[in-house]
């Protein structure tokens, strides 16, 4: 039962005073200042130390304490710390750490620090994790981890027994619903539902109580596949295999959900122009800036193309100066129509009811709807017109024009996402910009072009 | 291993020769012609089937076939089919649901439909899922399911394992990581991870065996709260008890980090402009307009508001008619800036690492960047100015506006998801169009003024 969030305490204690304390090289004070926080205050306090601070701090707590710290902050306060720490310190860090999150950190270092944290490994497991490095991170094998149980096809019920109750320690952290049973080579032949175990005479063998070819998943599987496979399977956890059927790890339901989740989250900032990488404002001022002009800097090129097309029709401008009030208008409102048709496509891509082939299907469905939020529209922004300058052909132009194009925005909105993933370019984060530059063209065009047809009528 | 999402085969039959097959009242070729799609697919067709069809279909593949294909269908079909079925054949399709997801339907329904499904249920089973239907969506009762395993304190392990035999059928879609132990009360007493069971000698009472006094989270408790909950514990589940300690459900961690990626995936479409409600392209035309009018209706009042200061300064702009250029230009460059601090600031209170009473932080932190970016980005605008029309006054004055404006942006977007997050807004949904409309009013005022100000300069 969690403090409600409604209520925000006071700090006890600023990051300052927290740097301060660890200045001062003393280990007890800075935990009892700790203690004193709660996990979100935790969090929020050591996110704002310095990056030296922050490592002091890791390196006084030691190793048991300061991994479950580590996995709360940011990520990229997380690389940076342990970059920044003493390799055998950082090594000893990273082992209280499941296999799969010690494997994304040392894959996110520079090769030479890396190196130099797994001298501190024993040999296999730094083998263990340099394998499980080189996977992506939203493939099977980079989200699975090595901690799983797996005992040899001939072993007893007995056997198994006996080892968990010697080893019941070390498994503690082990999510141990299944154990899995492999042949002389390795490859996996069957998995035990622990509560088998349970219901079986101790002399039987594994290979006579486990279900037998288990389904597994690859471990270059993608992250599609594996949300199709939990579909499909109602299993907490998934064999992991490689080309020759041999297990390599475990992959959890609960880590391919949370990465799901990790993609929508990242939807949602790419969408909004946080392209770069992740930002937090305690980094550097510089990186932050040129990361957000990295985007910025497009757009402003594509706003400048679109707006071309005012300057092409300044004529037109010059002589009824009211359409320059409509214009941004146009331009907003098609944006938001297009932006809607854009969320409604992504989210039919997900749910599976729709093919990025589909591009006909979905501009039928959206050029119906756009014609009735169009009049609706255009009606609305026609009448504005009319009562603000008694001029009923100027409302005919900008609630005409506006109808059109809230048309067009809808239709090319509904299907860009697709093409963008038939060409495998990330919708979230294309469809924005390529939508509005086109509907802001097309809406100037529209506008303008009606206006100087009836140039005469409107001056 | 599923089939790779590149290779999209020609679906083997269409929804339309479907439903003809499903229309003649022949079960063998409806099911054969399902059996040929893989599970994609049949989430495709059958979500294109009309609301009969699919109805009939449903009750035509039975409740052990049906409850699967729900499953995967979009929410609102899910409700519009069960609604329209006969309610004793709903009910029978609905018991084969976990009890979450019966709830979630039956509250979803019209009471009166929801009454005659729970006649054909037994008075404990519908009693059960009313008690569930009353809890929200994503607090811990709406999120809990009621199949788990519970025994009295003073039940011998041999007991346990008895029954876990005896019923080993009833229990096999059960999460049985660990079994909870209540007393003669029905409160919460304890926690039995099933290993444990193994270990312990048969006669042993279970109060000797679980862990006592375990935690728990209240059927009240937020979906924040269950977020932390499950950071602090390493639990795959956690026991849901009611005020006075008595036991209701088990929450899984699997459903909770569900939950927010749902959440999240929500925040990108609201923040889109999707606010209404899920949208299918499946839905009346008229439905799906109406819910984007309610978005876009609020959105073209702003918009109106926003260019009257354009109205207001209508002079200006006759005399410089190349400013109609740059307005449209300024609108949404100051938009982007604004939408990546908002994005921002949304990551950073998800993380944890800014808190909703922090304005002036956030605001420091924008305001250097702000000036950074819009240097840079005024330069460039200013530059196209100059060039374009050979007046370097105007170039200033473009230029300056949009650097100005930029400042004001990235300040506004960044403090405007912390203002509504402490008035209980949703930041996702409110904060894009809050934002437009100020930076819009200002962006236009700045240029615009700024052009009064040196107007002999610049015709």
């Amino acid at each position: 039962m969690s403090e409600s969030t409604d209520v925000v305490r006071a700090l006890p204690i600023t990051a300052a005073d927290l740097a301060l304390l660890i200045e001062s090289g003393d280990r007890g004070p800075v935990v009892s200042a700790l203690d004193g926080l709660d996990g979100a205050e935790q969090v929020l306090v050591v996110s704002r130390l310095g990056d030296e601070a922050r490592a002091a701090l890791l390196e006084m707590l030691g190793p048991e304490a300061a991994a479950p710290l580590l996995e709360h902050l940011p990520e990229p306060q997380v690389f940076e710390a342990i970059e920044s720490l003493d390799p055998e310190i950082a090594a000893q860090i990273l082992q209280e750490m499941p296999s799969d999150r010690q494997a994304d950190v040392i894959g996110e270092l520079e090769a030479a620090d890396a190196d130099a944290i797994l001298e501190s490994y024993d040999d296999e497991d730094a083998a263990d994790v340099r394998r499980l490095a080189e996977y992506e991170d939203d493939e099977a094998g980079g989200l699975m981890v090595t901690e799983y149980l797996e005992y040899p096809a001939q072993a007893t019920v007995a056997e198994v027994i006996e080892d968990l109750g010697l080893n019941a320690e070390a498994y503690a952290d082990y999510d141990i619903q299944y154990a899995y049973v492999v042949d002389a080579e390795e490859r996996l032949v069957g998995v035990l539902r622990m509560r088998d175990l349970l219901l079986s005479p101790r002399s039987v063998a594994l290979r006579d109580v486990m279900i037998a070819a288990p389904a597994a998943v690859r471990d270059h599987d993608s992250l599609d596949d594996l949300v199709a496979f939990f579909d499909e399977h109602k299993f907490f956890g998934a064999p992991v295999v490689d080309d020759a059927g041999a297990l390599r790890g475990v992959v959890q339901r609960s880590h391919v959900e949370a990465a799901v989740a990790e993609g929508r989250e990242d939807d949602y900032r790419r969408a909004q122009g946080i392209v770069g990488g992740e930002e937090l404002r305690t980094m550097p001022l510089l990186l932050r800036s040129r990361r957000r002009l990295s985007w910025l800097s497009v757009n402003i090129v594509l706003n400048i193309i679109a707006a071309s097309v005012i300057a092409l029709h300044q004529d037109t401008l010059e002589a009824v100066i009211a359409l320059a009030v409509f214009l941004p208008i146009i331009s907003d409102m098609s944006g938001c129509s297009g932006n809607q048709a854009v969320a409604v496509s992504m989210r039919e891509l997900t749910l599976g009811v729709i093919r990025p082939t589909e591009v006909l299907r979905t501009v039928i469905a959206e050029a119906l709807l756009g014609l009735i939020n169009g009049l609706v529209l255009g009606l609305l922004i026609g009448l504005v017109a009319f009562f603000w300058k008694g001029n009923a052909w100027l409302g005919l132009v900008v609630g005409g024009a506006l109808m059109l194009n809230t048309i067009v925005a809808v239709c090319i909105g509904g299907s860009v996402p697709l093409f963008l993933k038939r060409m495998k370019v990330d919708p979230a984060l294309a469809a924005g910009p390529i939508l509005t530059t086109i509907t802001d063209m097309c809406g100037f065009f529209i506008v303008l072009t009606f206006a100087s047809l009836i140039l005469d009528r409107l001056v």
